[in-house]
């Protein structure tokens, strides 16, 4: 009853087997070998982008940092959520990789909508050289409160800061989870959504450490291989990079992964709501926001399941309602939803 | 007869091993799952240094980085020699890291001495607040042109180092070769010959892409974490760094390889002195810089060779010497420096 | 009729002969001359600080930065006001300087209170490595919408930092001012208050550009040199600053010259309110916010008032309340007052 | 008889006066007033350079970092000679403001050679993402050893850097003193010569603290104005420093104080020749650098020469040579130079 994170899991079998498949002889370093360049032409193909500049990295916030450090000069502002993963996770790495540069926060929740994108965006930048320019806007998808933009609603945030002539940033930690609960491709939901530069996770999805940043517009990747080398991300060994995510890609395993979790969470919801437990996000890919009696939290971690408590619970009472987070990785089996919910509805 | 880099080959096959061990369960993310803490404790024994500060990262360039921003304020320079990796190889990495510090440059060679480093130290941080502050003194062992300093001159220079009050950095991407050579343990070749803050290389050695820094004063470690996560190097699924280190460590792996590695270089060295062949470093572990006339590179090359010339050759004549580098990995066979060695005779 | 900034006006002559005085023979450079060593004796005496570091540079957003980054470091947030001039007009000059820590937003208004404050403290410094550690709070008297906090609002702010462990940074651009208003002594208004670092603005009250920073343990100012020198901000003929600082203190001109501006800034707001105009800001000094239709706005500067409109006209109606900011320097006569408000009331 | 630095003397009365004169009624700050702006039109016009971006910051420093940082992105590396003002007295400003760049010494003297120039740049940019890419090269005139680059020599050093592509930053701290001494135009020492970016230096010449920039290319000064202000050298009041560059190029006093210091150094130099002293600098503008033996100097200490001795004098005996440095401001008289020859006379 693990729901603590999607870093927490193993990973897949295929990931290990491609690792040994990778792992003969003598080959090129810094990403000059055979394996690098056929994952990146295969990144090219899977989002439909010949021109690409794509990349490998070890973490999500590398591949943020260095994404956003290439649109963003050091005297602006990056407009994303309040409770973006770049703004509260990353310890002022954005800040470090750009020289630093600002956040400016959008809304007061995990979605910005284009009323609240454009207001931010006009309130930045009138002050000439006194006030941070405007800079990229940053979207997360799925959003950290678990909530998955429609296709719709993401053209709606691109074609706001298009009309500004800002560029897209995309967190996509969890691209994979999103995609998948959309049916989109990866296509529509990153280019041809207006996307400029977008990072496919494969970490929080069955990858030991590796993340693609595709450049759509390969002008605006010049500078991002001398960022990447002196942010020390450049692996010598690039070959164990490419080989996760040439496992990752082979026969749309992202997507089998994605699938598994995405069910598992769906499950989970389903169970929720059928225990007449009240859901925080009101869309899920594999995060669900819970809301129960601080007693039913102790309860069913006292039955060991994992997970996080949002927000503290110092101070509380029993009967006070807190929210619990749920995360499903690829790993977990629906008999471990099934013992969850079974936990649950002797705790409530 | 690959001899381009000892980051060119495979790993051994217990890394792998290794992951596939590490790869059950949900285990806790950055760097609180048993296997780091177990990997932490057994590099602290391994060090005889129950009190150290341990650090894994996953390439050298982030272990120099991350280590010399913890001793070095922005307004002073690190002491190094001139062709050190954090000089000529890591595109303003320890700039950027700390935040714009300077890096002097000892001497004209690969090794510094008391004397160079003394006159380098003496040289800067007189000037007050108007020039750079003196700054640590790092030092690479073995260094990049292949020489191994004796434990007697690693003693000489981290004494001038302390004389100055200056604390000291070992880049040990290649310490086991170093440890190996001079038939040192890690401590006598760490903390007990000056060094504060040591980085015991993995990737160079056999592993896909670690290294653990080594705090011998905690104190001066306080700011790492802080660093290492802005930095982007914080590795959620912290487990596959620590498996490979585990494999490094389980056997003394470590040393077996860089035993081997040495050995063929010994070899190869042997073989370029019997065929009368110029050795420029006159200490070595696993690296060998030789000198012959451009066409006998020519020929070794077409016959499938693989290393690096030194200096360019542009516009030099069949009959001018060059130097080429020659880098054994662990992975090579005793037949492939022999091919080698025949292939020089035949070329000579 | 120059209502447009306190930096618009002239300096008074005390200043040019101050500078005149100074301006005889060869002196020691970079601060070591006698009219800088006298002048920190004399700011140490007026604040009653006989222990404090002092320093001078020539403009307001070197002595915030300069100050912010010796209290914060680059993983961690300070804690201000939305419309802090550290915030909106600085140019991210804070995340340079402090090698990219964050600004944390306290409240939506101009002036923090000590449950806004304690709320933001409290919302950061939760996660560990992950998010920004909690850095110092900086408060702005008088506020950058004409507010002043009294001495208890004062102490109340710094007690809650104080709580959390955090220094505290006052942006004294107009320190005079409000300090004039409150009829405080400046030990008063800073380190008996709880302030730690104290920005003594001159050059918006009458100086032609010269701040004095005060950090009142001289501990927390061990970097202030470097980062002053390495910022570029160390004047060479430090006796041209010093000098102006000088005239400021002799008979306590400062006072005499806030004295002045707010004067007129009293006689504003009593015009205003005879007028039935609305204040914006409930407590003032120098300035007013005061809300009139836009046509009134056009009708006042067409007659030849200068002063800003905030937030912005397009699309307004000539019937829609607008806001205006009149600031007083201390350059004003009556007569200039009593002509705008002459001029209002024909508007109105 | 002081001759410690050009930093340490009065500012002619004409400075004060222009201070007095623009010290009127309320104009608009931030340098949108007219004296800043019929200041940029004199400048554009005495550098012949109608097309020239120009500003003017306080601190020499200032000059030349943000200029240095609108050429250098933060992976490259600055050409300069080993004991540049950038490299020797600036305390990592030009890595502070480039984020990180390196500065890479050129031969071992205060002038650069077409030949060391050329070998230091083919040192540079050869290891593709690894190493620092080739950036500016800074141009000392007159050097830091008081020599003086002829137009010739200029021509063939910035040659040299266009040959690879690089830009051209003149440090001009001393600009006038060295275009008086070679009898050129500003346009000759700077754009015609090959300069792209100029400091036309002011405060050693006789201002409180000014400095001019020149962009030939506007295009390359396209991020000043915003590196300006992030490094909180916008000066709100901004008539005070154009008011001070007004007064040094009405009349081109600019160039009667340069010729003032330098007649005053040429005065040294024939009696120190005469006096059979040895001269360290082949040529000269305002700056000497002479040999004799520390009993001298002692003496002439003694007497009351203010002057700096180079390079220490820890252990030496009184008749070991040792090297002073004597620098001529506008201020000194006839008679002090006689004054100290005379003593120097007696000293030896």
């Amino acid at each position: 009853m693990h729901f603590a994170s999607d870093n927490a899991g193993p990973v897949p079998a295929q990931v290990i087997e491609a690792l040994s498949r990778a792992n003969t002889g003598h080959v090129p370093s810094y990403g000059a070998d055979a394996v690098t360049q056929g994952v990146a032409d295969r990144l090219r193909d899977l989002f439909e982008a010949p021109d690409a500049a794509v990349y490998l990295v070890p973490t999500g916030t590398a591949a943020n940092v260095l994404s956003l450090a290439c649109l963003c000069p050091p005297w602006a502002t990056v407009f994303c959520a309040p409770v973006a993963h770049i703004h509260e996770d990353e310890c002022n790495a954005p800040e470090f990789y750009t020289g630093g540069a600002k956040l400016t926060l959008v809304g007061d929740d995990d979605r910005m909508t284009p009323e609240t994108l454009r207001t931010a965006i006009r309130g930045e930048g009138t002050r000439g050289v006194h006030g941070p320019a405007r800079g990229p806007v940053s979207i997360t998808q799925l959003t950290e409160r678990g909530n998955v933009y429609s296709l719709d609603e993401l053209r709606a945030l691109t074609a706001v800061a298009h009309e500004f002539g800002l560029p897209v940033h995309l967190d996509g930690a969890r691209f994979s989870n999103a995609c998948v609960k959309l049916g989109a491709t990866p296509a529509e939901m990153s280019w041809k959504a207006g996307v400029d530069v977008c990072v496919f996770g494969g970490t929080k999805n069955g990858l030991m450490g590796v993340e693609a940043v595709l450049v759509f517009d390969p002008d605006k990747a010049r500078d991002f291989e001398h960022r990447r080398k002196r942010g020390a991300h450049l692996f010598s060994k690039h070959r164990y990079l490419a080989a996760q995510m040439e496992a990752y890609l082979e026969g749309d395993l992202w997507r089998d992964l994605a699938t598994r979790a995405n069910s598992r969470c769906d499950q989970l919801v389903q169970g929720l709501k059928g225990a007449g437990v009240e859901l925080v996000n009101d869309t899920w890919a594999n995060i669900a926001f819970f809301r129960a009696p601080l007693a039913a939290h102790k309860a069913l971690q006292a039955q060991g399941a994992v997970y996080a408590l949002w927000g503290g619970t110092e101070g509380l009472a029993d009967t006070d309602m807190v929210t619990g987070r749920l995360v499903c990785d690829w790993s977990l089996a629906p008999e471990d939803v099934s013992a969850f919910l079974e936990a649950l509805r002797g705790a409530l």
